[in-house]
Parts: C-alpha cells; sequence; structure tokens
C-alpha cells in the first residue's frame, strides 16, 4: 500500500514538473530578457556594437556572394570571415591592438615560415619532416616562453599566439603542398582585408574610446569619493535613520584596478580623437587612480563610524565636518578638472585652512577640559583617517597638475558654464555618445 | 667654418651611434636573458607549459606527416594545429574549459549551421544567398550581444565566440561546396582532436591546477597579512631605523580581485585532484579573499602610524601591541586551517581576550590621567582601527568555518608536525610541483 501511495505520489510529483515545464521556461525566457533590457539601457553602446559586428560579418561575407571576389580568394576568405569574428572588441583601441597584432604577427611569422620551409627544403626529402618538426617545437616553446613576459602579456600576447599559429600552418603545410606562396599571401590578404573592415566599421560607426572611457571612469570614481565625503561630513554626528545612497557604493573603486589597466593598454592604440591627442599621457590617468584608490582604502573605515554613538564637544564635530566637507570639495573640483580638462586653480585652498584647523585643535588644551575619554576615541579615530585623507587628495592634487601639463590642459576661461555642466557629461551616456561621433568626424578630417 | 664643425660633429656623433649599436644590441640579449631566467626561476612551470605547448604542436603536426592520416582528413588538419594553439592555456581549468566551450561550441553552431544551409536550399536559388546573410547578421547580433551578460561573460565567452565563427563558416560555405555535410564533420573532429590533446597533455604532464593556486594564493595572502600585523604589534612603539621586510608588500593583497576571480573561474571546469573533489566550493574561497581583502583596507592605514612619533602611556602600547600581535597570529592560523585543510579548533579565542582588554581599557577612566592628549590621539586612532580588524578577522573565521564543513576538512591530529610544514608548503614551489605531480597520479587511478 505505501509503494502504491509512493508511485501514485511519483506520478503526481513528476506531473507537477512537466506541468512546469511551459511556466519554468516562461519565466527562464522572462529573466532573460528583462536582462537583456537592463544590459541595453544601461549601455546602449553595447547594443550598437553587437549589431556593428553583425555589419562587418555581412560585409566580408560578400567574399563569398560575388563570383569575381570569390575565384580571387576561394576557401581563403574564410581567414576574412575568423579575422572579423575574433578581432572586433567593444572598443576602438581593443580592436585596433588585435587588428594590428594580427596583420603585423602574420606577415612575420608568414616570412620566418617561408625561410624555415625554404631551408627545409634544401636539405632533401629526408631531412625536411625532421628540420620542419624542430622549427615548429622549438619556435612553439620559445613564443609560448615569450607571452609570459609582463611587458609582451600587455599589449602583444594576442601577436605572439598569431604567430605560433602562422608559422605552424605556413611551415607545415609546406610538406603538403607546392603553393605554400600562395597560401601564405592568400591568408594575409583576407586577414587584412577583415582586420581593416573592423578598424574602419569601430571607428566609424559610433565609435566607443576606451581612452575616453578611462578619462570618464578615472573623473567619475573622484567624484564618487567626494560625494561619499561630502556626505560623511553632513551626517556623520547628526546618525539619521536611512544612510544616504552617496554612503553607499565604495567598493566599484577599491576594484577598479584591473578595468583601469585594461582601459590604458587599450588606449594607447588609439589615434587621436575628440580632445585627446595620440599618445595622451594615459599612464598619467593610471597613476591618479592609484592615488585614488589609495585614498578609498582611508575613506572606507568612515563608514564604521557612522553607526558609532559619538558625543563629542560641539567645535570638534565642527571642524571635523568641515574637513570631510572640504575634502570631499576638493577631490569633486579635481574630478572636474580631469573631466573638462581644463587647469586647476588651487581649489583645494579651503582644504588646506580646514586641515590647519584640525591640526591646530588637536594640538591645543582644549581637549583636557573633556572627561570623558572614551568617547573622544572614535572622533580621534575619524580626526586621524581625515588627516591622512587630506594628503591622500594633496597627492591626486599634485598628480593631476602633472596631467595638466602633460596633456596641455587649457586655461579656465568660462568655467563656471562648464561647471555646472559637468554633472551632465558624467552621468549621461548620450552625451558620452554625441561627443564620441564628432570625434569620429575629426579624425576623418585629419 | 662653424658648418664644418657641426658636419664634423655629425659624422662623430653618428659613428658614436653606430659603434654604439653592438652594445646597445648586447645590453639588450643580455636584459633579455636575465629577464627570462627570473621569469623560469621564480616560477619554473611557466618554462614546463612552454614545453608542454611544443609537444602538443608536434603530436598533432602528426596528421602532415603520415600519409595515412593526411588522407583521411587533409587540409582540416590545419583546424587540430589551431586548436591547439588556441585552447593550450596555463592551467588545467582553462584548457578544458576552452577545451569544452570550442568543442561543444562547434557542434552545436555546426549543427545549426547545417539547418540554416538546408532551410536556405529549400527556398530556391534567389532566396538562398538572402536568408543566408540574414541568418547570419541576425545570429552574430544576437550572439554578440549575449557575450555581455555577466554570467555567459565569465564561464562561456569563448565558445559563444566559437559558435558565431563556426555557424557563418558553416552556413556560408555552403553557398559554395556541396560538401558542406563533410566540411563541418572534419571541423569538428578535428578540432575535438586537437583539445583533447590538449587536454591529456595538460592534465598528464606536470600539471597545474588553478583550483590548487587559489588554495594557496587565498591562505598565502592571510599569511602575510598576518606576518605583517604580527610584525606591526612588535614595532608599532620602538620605531626602528629600517622597515621590516614583513612591513612592506600589502599592494598585491589589495589588487587580488580580479585574479582571485579568474582562478576560481578555471578551478570550476577542474576534476577532483590531490585533496580537492569536483565541485570543491570555490566560490567560498573568493568570500574568504573578499574578507581578507576587506580586512588589508584596514590594516594598510596602518602603515602611517609606523612612523608617527607615538609616546602613548607603556600600559596602552602593551595592549595594542597585543592585539595586533594576536590578531596576526589568529589570521596565520587560519591560514594554516585553510592550507592544510584541518579543522580550525577556536584558536582566536586569545584574540578575543586581547580585544576584551582593549575594550574595557579604552572605557576605563585610567585615561583621564593623561594630560597631553595630542599623544593619545594616534593611540587612539590605531586602537579604532584595531578594533575593526578584529572584527574582519572574526568574520573570515567564520567563513572558514563555513568552508570546512562544505569541504569536509580533516580533524586535527597531527596537528603540531604538519604546523612546522606549512611555510614549507606556502614557499616552496618545488614542494606544489611535487604535490601536483602525485596529485595526476591519483586522476589517473580514479
Amino acid at each position: 500500500m505505501e509503494i502504491e501511495t509512493e508511485r501514485v505520489g511519483f506520478f503526481v510529483n513528476g506531473w507537477q514538473w512537466f506541468k512546469g515545464i511551459p511556466l519554468n521556461a516562461g519565466a527562464a525566457v522572462v529573466g532573460f530578457a528583462e536582462q537583456a533590457r537592463k544590459i541595453a539601457s544601461d549601455d546602449p553602446r553595447k547594443l550598437i556594437h553587437s549589431l556593428k559586428v553583425g555589419l562587418a560579418l555581412s560585409l566580408v561575407s560578400l567574399f563569398y556572394y560575388f563570383q569575381p571576389l570569390y575565384s580571387s580568394f576561394g576557401v581563403s576568405a574564410m581567414w576574412a570571415v575568423m579575422t572579423v569574428v575574433v578581432v572586433f572588441e567593444f572598443s576602438v583601441g581593443a580592436t585596433l591592438g588585435k587588428g594590428v597584432n594580427r596583420g603585423l604577427a602574420t606577415l612575420a611569422a608568414g616570412a620566418l615560415g617561408l625561410g624555415a620551409h625554404h631551408l627545409a627544403t634544401v636539405t632533401g626529402k629526408t631531412w625536411e619532416p625532421i628540420l620542419i618538426g624542430l622549427f615548429v617545437f622549438v619556435q612553439a616553446v620559445a613564443s609560448t616562453f615569450i607571452r609570459f613576459f609582463p611587458r609582451v602579456k600587455a599589449r602583444y600576447d594576442y601577436g605572439v599566439l598569431i604567430f605560433i599559429l602562422t608559422f605552424c600552418l605556413v611551415s607545415i603545410s609546406g610538406l603538403r603542398t607546392d603553393e605554400i606562396v600562395d597560401f601564405a599571401q592568400k591568408r594575409f590578404s583576407t586577414i587584412v582585408i577583415g582586420a581593416t573592415t573592423c578598424v574602419v566599421i569601430s571607428i566609424l560607426v559610433y565609435p566607443v574610446w576606451a581612452g575616453e572611457d578611462l578619462h570618464n571612469l578615472v573623473a567619475k570614481n573622484m567624484d564618487k569619493l567626494g560625494n561619499f565625503l561630502e556626505a560623511f561630513g553632513d551626517e556623520c554626528f547628526t546618525r539619521p535613520e536611512g544612510v544616504r545612497p552617496a554612503l553607499v557604493g565604495l567598493q566599484p573603486i577599491l576594484d577598479s584596478k584591473s578595468s583601469e589597466e585594461t582601459l590604458a593598454n587599450f588606449a594607447r592604440w588609439e589615434p587621436g580623437h575628440g580632445k585627446f591627442m595620440y599618445r595622451h599621457p594615459w599612464k598619467q590617468y593610471l597613476k591618479i587612480a592609484s592615488l585614488t584608490r589609495h585614498c578609498a582604502y582611508r575613506v572606507e573605515p568612515l563608514n564604521a563610524y557612522l553607526q558609532s554613538q559619538t558625543q563629542a564637544p560641539q567645535e570638534i564635530q565642527e571642524i571635523i565636518s568641515r574637513m570631510s566637507t572640504e575634502s570631499g570639495k576638493a577631490l569633486k573640483e579635481l574630478a572636474w578638472t580631469v573631466q573638462t580638462m581644463t587647469r586647476p586653480d588651487s581649489h583645494e585652498s579651503n582644504l588646506r585652512i580646514a586641515s590647519k584647523n584640525l591640526h591646530s585643535l588637536l594640538k591645543s588644551d582644549f581637549w583636557e577640559e573633556q572627561t570623558d575619554i572614551s568617547l573622544v576615541i572614535p572622533v580621534a579615530a575619524v580626526a586621524s583617517l581625515l588627516s591622512d585623507i587630506v594628503s591622500c587628495v594633496e597627492a591626486i592634487a599634485e598628480a593631476i597638475d602633472e596631467l595638466s601639463s602633460l596633456a596641455h590642459f587649457k586655461q579656465p576661461d568660462d568655467k563656471d558654464k562648464a561647471s555646472s555642466h559637468f554633472s551632465v557629461v558624467v552621468d549621461d551616456h548620450d552625451q558620452v555618445k554625441q561627443e564620441s561621433k564628432s570625434s569620429a568626424v575629426e579624425i576623418l578630417v585629419v
């Protein structure tokens, strides 16, 4: 009887599960569509990038459609399709870097492969395969090892990969076909066609510049940190019920290192565009970003004191509030300087005054009046962290000063107008897109 | 006369430059060799990996050497060579992930491509190219967009890339050749051969397990942080001339997020090996690593107080020293727990006592005796940070406790013996290599 019940239960469960399939599938589709909608609305450039890839692939597949094109390249046209799929990346810099790597590596490895083939043929039929095998092995070992060099890994990793690939294909194919020169030449020309298609489309159609992204990211992170410090200055002693949105979300700043380095590596491949010249000092952005992160390490522990029950003397409270607010303002000012590429005019002087006030207060005998020292300790900790933060902000200001002379920032003139415009530039995707578009036109003119 | 001097100067400079070529080239070669030697001695597995790639490439190129093999695959053997070059990665997990992605994506896209080709042929000669073009465009746009989904990007990015590639190749080739089924089948089988060669060699010859690297990295970072805290406890009030080596090098811990996530992604592909089963809780390692980083954010500001002229009362100094040392010891104990996978037996109880001492001291009226409060402030800041650090260490201990039950850590038995062995396991490359080797043998048995 029990078995019977179990069996019925099994069937009922099975039926429930079976009935659930359309529901589950429906839920999965809805979830998928929701996620896709979110990604596309968060950054419409991702949708546009997908359309660009489709366009590039359709263009190179024309080699198969038209007889005259097909008869000159034949099956090698396949290399053009492959090149588009693997070379077309999100930003112009990444696409250019991969395209140039692939083109040059194919050229170099093709030439060397032909040389190896020639050398092996001279030695006669018996030695030929042995020599080719030896070349392939030695070349693969050496090139794979070179990929571990940090500088090669950062900029030429893909090139070395393609070098290994092409050398092997050209030199090994030589064993079986005499049309090896033709093979190498067709491979090279179709790859150049594919890579050029990618680069041209990525520059002309709504270009995404890695350099501009890096520029905006660095400015935005400083701005966020500044907002945090301002909000902390307002609220560190008021302890409101809810937490203001500016007081969360430091984590992305703390974790930004790898994405900044990737963007800087891509940006170095990019030609001049918009307000950035070729060889814009991207490395200096990394320095600023690293200092900003250093500052964020000091800001993050402040979070813990928002909830603490501090009842510091009124005067101290005011000075700490003031110092946090001024640090925040200075950081936002610096973010504005970077974003608009306008020379700073020492707006952190307010910060220096506040910092001086704090230091003189800390050294005054005012504190001796305080009897309950356990209440002073969290305040002392906050003051100490803030004094560190001020040093960090000063270091950032110095690095931005260097950047402003390296990148020839313009003198401030219509500053107030630009200042009110700032938050728009940082937050508005359409704005960034508009700028990218106009810079593409400039490139065409250059 | 001046022009004459200039010309002479030009020739002299030119000659100097010319003479310099061999010297410069010599220096470059020496620098290159030095860097190569350093990379190979820092991590000999990189050299071994290069040799493994050479071996795999030599093996698959046999398809070209032997007539019976060549006659069954022909030029398609090229796909096997390509697969080896792009699939063979440093760790087993990465190689397996890429191999499986490439294999499955080729199978799926090949089948779909054949279906698309069939559908297009049915509609007649005029509509065929139009339909194929449409399929290629829609598929490329959709797949490229799907690559932006965070979950797809983390694990299946390469698979989607190969899916786009294969679908385009198979469906477009259908326009020009009737042997499209043969083409798809040959592409698939050669890719499987190439991928299998990579996976087998990467598992059998000195395997590098991403999971083991993650395991060691997480333990090593905790150990480093513990060393720092111990050294800080010893030296925060003695201010020696030089800085002890343990007090530098927190930066790698702060920046470890992306490498840990990459390793965890790779580790999930790996079969059970050594002391790790398949589906080992790698995600929990990421949680521990994130908490360790959080702790490091609090430890990093301590650096600033090493140089500060603190003259705190003796009793406070001792308690702070003690607390830092105990936090360091607790962290090192936890690192040991993870490294040896032995259940912890609450060794952080000392830490709790020290922490309690500090809190009661901070609340005592002992401080009222101190008249010069400006000297107490840095001490208060350090005490406050340390109290945060203790909470972090407790959170880490909790996460490790979870890990120990998820991963079925063994009960401590011959603990003392293992403890003395610990630093050897963490630091010694050969040791790690030895373990990897023996775990490969175990896999063979399984």
